[in-house]
């Protein structure tokens, strides 16, 4: 066993830092926060420096690197605060790479390449949240063209982007199972209508409701298999939880900080408030929490990387780091008092943040769902 | 033992639920929140229905009530999901009507009267939150005048008040622990500047931190005796925590009311997810945790009104009441997936104003400080 | 609302302290458990002293009292760290006067006069813990006798008893909720099998398997209505839970003292480990605990007595004080340090005892399933 | 980074399994419990095959592996519900070969080659637990001899064992951090009084207060420098921590199958109890808490390996590990419902053992203690 980073890997987060000190100052990233918009600087900043072309494909003019390499990334950016930084859009990329037609994987490549989010992904419904079942919204092919009716809700990115990755439902297939397909939607198709919904939380990324009203594009939309839609976005699922981890690491590790260094600070009774067993009890499981967050993390990404990784344990990953993570921030909360409910004092936005990952890729309770029906599965004789 | 309440407790809530029915809709509380405005409309409604005279000696024009009363009816206000809608302005102007002036009880008990908010408590000061031995600000008694200078902050209510009830420190004092005295001060008094602070959570009550600049108040503005201010203001602080947690507890009823509600309504899976354990689960122990705070402010409450209530008690129930009723707010908000943090949804502010609770009026850990000595004190011999 | 006590309880607990300084030293209960034997000498100070006899009808030579006073009584019984030391076999008996025939109603108050155990009661089986449905041991009515086959498992008290009230199913029954029936067997029939079972808690209680094998007895041993056992059963299931939550409470307060001495005397680095912050926590956080188990326990005694108690309310309470209890031994006994698991200190059996109230009476788990259940239909609309 | 076992740790496992099939079967382990001895047969066969000299320096005739390699073994034996199975007679040696004389080595190794414990640690007192600086014992040098006098207590296998390693303060030392030493002290020297204590758990290690009067042996006795028996101590102490973490570790693993395989097994309403959300909640947390547990124990054995340990990850990772496991354990229990606290099932057992290491090798609390001061020094400016 071996949990030291490689010479290449530290080479890039020492690149990465330079990147973060410039163009992820606290004042900017709580600007995007203030502002409710997309890190644009830095993620252009990031792009320049080829940070966006990793984990793409080099024969799509990409540089391959593991998964273990890119939650390095993916933390080292959340740790300075930055939820939603870095990653997702080159997870998603990745879906079209594999399945996508050649005029899909171009359109999505250059967004990328743009600092853009190629698409945001039109899941989950109104009454169709960890049930995918219950879909509704229909894709009906005819003549050439596919029409698409329903109503999509909570999904991210929807304004700030020019496609919707849309998981449709073929009102005629026979098979509940192969029902549902994957289909890569212009923002701008007529009938398609956005209604922003604001959040507590997560304000770099929109939210949005979603209504497709006989919405009708050419049948190129589809991706991939028609019929094979849930399995295609299943596909990299997995990696996706464990990003999202790692977000929640990384929003931890800045909370950490914070709390510590008040600690260390900040006067009462006449001596640092990290002088009280009840502050060391906090920073001690605060501490705790992230050595068990990174761990769970590179252990499961490591598994990506040798072909190991299960459902099971990426489910895991993101139950325990959602949780973790925001027990993190509450803690680093109550160590700064009544100060840390101000806006203005980052962990306050953290806390929110932090929040937001025990609902966002699967709440904490699906992953009970997915975990505990393995284990007795692997127990059963 | 009897935990029913009286014919008289029974017929004032019902006159209550009226009032709350009329002026504090959901909707008209969410504005208030949106608007971080005072609910003025609710408060002069409750003025004009003689609530605000209740608990109010009636040599002063009031009515007098049991503490349990007091807290019926803050629950009651609580539940409809308006935090800190009752009670402190009322327990506020106690402590004038004990020690105060002739002149200053017929101030502040004018402004109850008309539904505003008598003072501003301006007691913590950026270096002294729960320590008030680190108190800075200075009260210079010369040629019949009090100069004030010093700096306090996260003041609730500065802005909407005109008077601002400031503890200060006498610079000359021999006796440390007899140093700090209490004086109403005008707001308008040249030489005060109020700096507002925004939150993340209490909306409806504004903060500040205010500065005293050579701030020169005829020596009238004294409130009871020159040294006793830390003693007089102690004199009702058990009072005021009781009346937190029960603003905990209604927040919590309010929490657990939307969440079961959604749980037999939302469906996924084929079946309301009230359905499913883990959502029962939570269920249930929010229900066992509204029950515990219920009966440990009555309780607690119940020895205010036969004079048995110690420091002890008012912590220990201050700090039950804080962390459970943000539990509750917590599994609430989870119970509701991705759709609780979208903001008109009630369930959204419910869980950042519970937060607030455990700093304010005391954080968490000032209660084990309270309490845990007093338990070995209690058990030595 | 009143929390205080009647003069008649007073007077009441304290002619009870006065058996308990004499009869229940700690170092006779440390015996019981030691030796594994009923609290003998005990149990007949209580039945001499008229304790037995309370809460049994006038008519058949008791005292009536309310359920308040049955668990003030069970409280203080339990708070010497006696478990299982009191009120158990009173409610037992009461499921006999109420559908019991004379001659059964007269055995077993017999057996109560004599400080002895009524019966055991044979319910649980291998395969049939939580889950009733799944019984089967039978028994078959023919010519006047009743033959019984079957194997129950974990019987409370079936070694120091003369009856065994077995819960059998009628194999012949068509409406499978009417098939379960009550039957007052005694202990020495021909064909019963008791086959003790060692247990890590409650040593003063045996625990056994016990095998029916054609066990043949008159009819006259059917305790009320054939096919109406389980009903008649659950008639005064609730306030065996409400008295199994006053063990657990009463347990809780005895690790509250020692812990609480231990701590007050106990010096480490040149002061008492109760000036550590880290110890005055736990015991907060105890003492909070301590103060909700009793509010829950004496409204949900007060329900009974109002005749407003519900399953709900009794499953919340039987939940949170089997549940809490064990918290505070287990805190307990982490603030004895490696002392406490040093057999002759009180905790050690304490903790011990506790975890047993976490699957006495249902354990945790099935109270959710009656309590969460219940809530969401009270929120359907 | 690399979570992989490299070949020959896999075939020292595989050669491990074996010796644990036929020394370590369920019922031996359970019997060592109940005879509340050592598991003797087991350790002789663990010596045959070489599994003790591993860890021990070449040059002692030992073979040198890796801090993770002996982790793996410990926590290899440990799963098979066998505590203190292995390691902690090795790094009790390696303290002897570092500091003793070539007599002293000898000795030790010789009793280590029988498969027995070369000696008990005889450092915790009555008045002094967690602090060390309130110890007691006294060490007179004299004339070439040593004389002892003071009480141990709670002083493991000292029973078992032929020596004590004592430590004993210099009455006339003038420096008090310089005045502990060391000494290996014959357990029949005259004037040892070894008087046996019963503890709850850890069957298999005799426990024993220990009482030195006048006891008198040749100054040869004393281990390395005088003065600096602490620093001694200290040396291998993080090792030890991580070691008990191990054990915890693999008590959970135990557990954890035992309460998988009931769940998948026992029916109850018609279905395997892990068909039950709340029952699956348990298993998916145990299952999260054994990788975090893993990884910690990895993480830092590879820090032992690489020279980066400090007191504070191992303090975390005793801290975690400990609480962790018992957790773990008490869901297992949970999960067996009432037969769980019969004996003969071994989770009770397993229940029982894992709450011991809440206290061995250092409080949960002292580890707060060793990594909250040390997370405020880091981080003070």
């Amino acid at each position: 066993m071996d949990f030291s980073l490689s010479e290449e890997q530290q080479l890039l987060l020492e690149s990465l830092d330079e990147i973060l000190d410039q163009y992820a100052s606290p004042a900017y990233v709580a600007e995007t926060d203030r502002e409710h918009r997309q890190p644009v600087e830095f993620k252009r900043a990031m792009q320049e420096a080829g940070f966006l072309s990793l984990g793409i494909p080099e024969e799509y003019g990409g540089t391959p690197v593991d998964m273990v390499t890119m939650c390095l990334i993916g933390e080292r950016v959340a740790s300075r605060g930055l939820n939603l930084g870095y990653a997702t859009e080159i997870l998603q990329v990745l879906d079209i790479l594999e399945f996508g037609s050649p005029e899909q994987r171009e359109s999505v490549l250059g967004i990328l390449q743009d600092g853009g989010v190629p698409f945001a992904l039109a899941f989950t419904e109104p009454q169709a949240g960890s049930d995918s079942s219950a879909m509704k919204t229909t894709a009906e092919h005819r003549d050439g063209k596919v029409r698409f009716n329903g109503t999509k809700t909570l999904i991210t990115n929807a304004v700030d982007t020019k496609y919707l990755l849309t998981m449709a439902v073929n009102p005629d297939a026979e098979d509940p199972r192969r029902a549902i397909s994957m289909y890569l939607v212009p923002t701008d198709a007529p009938g398609i209508e956005i209604s922003p919904i604001s959040k507590m939380c997560w304000h770099t990324a929109d939210s949005s409701e979603i209504y497709y009203n006989d919405v009708e594009v050419d049948e190129s939309c589809l991706v991939g298999v028609k019929g094979e839609g849930f399995k295609q976005l299943m596909k990299n699922f997995e990696l996706e939880r464990i990003m999202t981890a790692t977000q929640s690491l990384g929003l931890a590790e800045a909370a950490f900080k914070d709390a510590a260094e008040y600690a260390a600070t900040r006067v009462q009774f006449g001596k640092p408030i990290g002088s009280f067993q009840l502050v060391q009890e906090k920073l001690t499981d605060m501490a705790i929490k992230i050595e068990n967050m990174k761990n769970f993390i590179y252990h499961s990404a490591s598994m990506v990387d040798n072909g190991t990784l299960d459902r099971k344990q990426a489910a895991m990953c993101k139950r325990y780091c959602s949780m973790a993570a925001f027990e993190v921030c509450d803690d680093a909360l109550q160590i700064h008092g009544g100060i840390g409910v101000t806006e203005g004092v980052r962990i306050e936005r953290l806390w929110r943040d932090a929040r937001g990952h025990r609902f966002g890729g699967g709440t904490d309770e699906i992953m009970v769902h997915v975990v505990g029906r393995q284990i007795v599965k692997e127990h059963t004789k």
